[in-house]
């Protein structure tokens, strides 16, 4: 196989890339510099060598434990529950939240085989001993996020003092009401808040 | 810049991928297997050691000249013109062409500072010395295509005994025409063909 070609295969094998983008990306980097691509290849090599799960929370990071988890001044009170360490950016991005993590590697999916023990549901169980006053529920709003979210729930219900939140539900700020789906119409309606 | 950063930035880079999307790659390739990740990186530093473009034609390969110039078996009488390297996969894709290939680099644009002397025409005179029966114009169908093709017609128009076509114009196979440019098919009737 040609270089050309097994680029063009492994850049298919990215999710959202067929091959047309493959073949694109290819040939944009061989119009480009010698440095640009092997920058790529180095980033490449360099996250697959250097990115370890934190054993601690399942954030991806470089060190172990991860930088959220090792920084004295996110709050220890107060844990958010994730499906990925890739929701993790996007919450740290909207700056509402100076807690810690819990990555649960996933969503339950019965009909996946993925239960409660392929999640890491055991070590935030572990993590709730140590005085954390509010688990905030982070789930997907899918249907397999809140399955997720409510067995969560059933599980830390026992523990005293602990407040159990979840994420509101409501219309996307930009969007447009007309093109609202009647479920997330409904969610709004019953969170509606006094102005 | 931690590795994460530093991969979406480098996925960022790259035509068509927004930050979003970058991230989505860069936790895509942490989930996977440590050797699908090693193995892209290995695909791009390879094409960038070892593709060069063919100093016949224009072609990107690893051999120089490449495959195509080299196989026997293709028409040393037809010449394929066309602006991209990246061009030719398609032209071979549809199977309709024995011939060798020409890549002039680009499309006159004058804004650009992209003249005749910026493309690969003067490589293409010399070649057209050498026996060739027939010159294709594959430019892009875009206003700087056109341009590039009329500028080439007018150049090749003095050679003797050399027919210059350029592809069709029409409706693509499996659109609509009720989506069609007019311009397309405007083309599509001047171009009509008895069944």
């Amino acid at each position: 196989m040609s270089a050309i070609e097994a680029l063009v295969r492994e850049f298919s094998r990215l999710p959202g890339i067929g091959r047309k983008t493959a073949q694109r990306l290819t040939y944009f980097l061989l119009k480009g510099s010698p440095e640009d691509g092997l920058r790529l290849a180095e980033a490449v090599s360099r996250v697959m060598a250097e990115v370890v799960p934190c054993t601690e929370c399942g954030n991806l990071s470089t060190e172990d434990p991860c930088e959220l988890c090792r920084n004295p001044r996110r709050e220890v009170g107060s844990i958010c529950v994730v499906e990925e360490a890739s929701d993790i950016p996007a919450i740290e991005g909207s700056g509402q939240f100076r807690g810690r993590y819990h990555v649960l590697g996933g969503h339950l999916s019965p009909l996946d085989g993925i239960g409660p023990d392929e999640l890491n549901i055991a070590s935030l169980m572990r993590r709730l001993q140590d005085g954390v006053g509010e688990l905030i529920i982070a789930t997907n709003p899918s249907v397999e996020g809140e399955a997720t979210a409510a067995y969560l729930f059933r599980l830390v219900a026992e523990h005293d003092g602990l407040r159990v939140t979840r994420l509101a539900r409501g219309l996307p700020v930009g969007g447009d009401l007309e093109y609202a789906d009647g479920v997330t119409i409904a969610e709004a309606f019953s969170g509606r808040r006094e102005m």
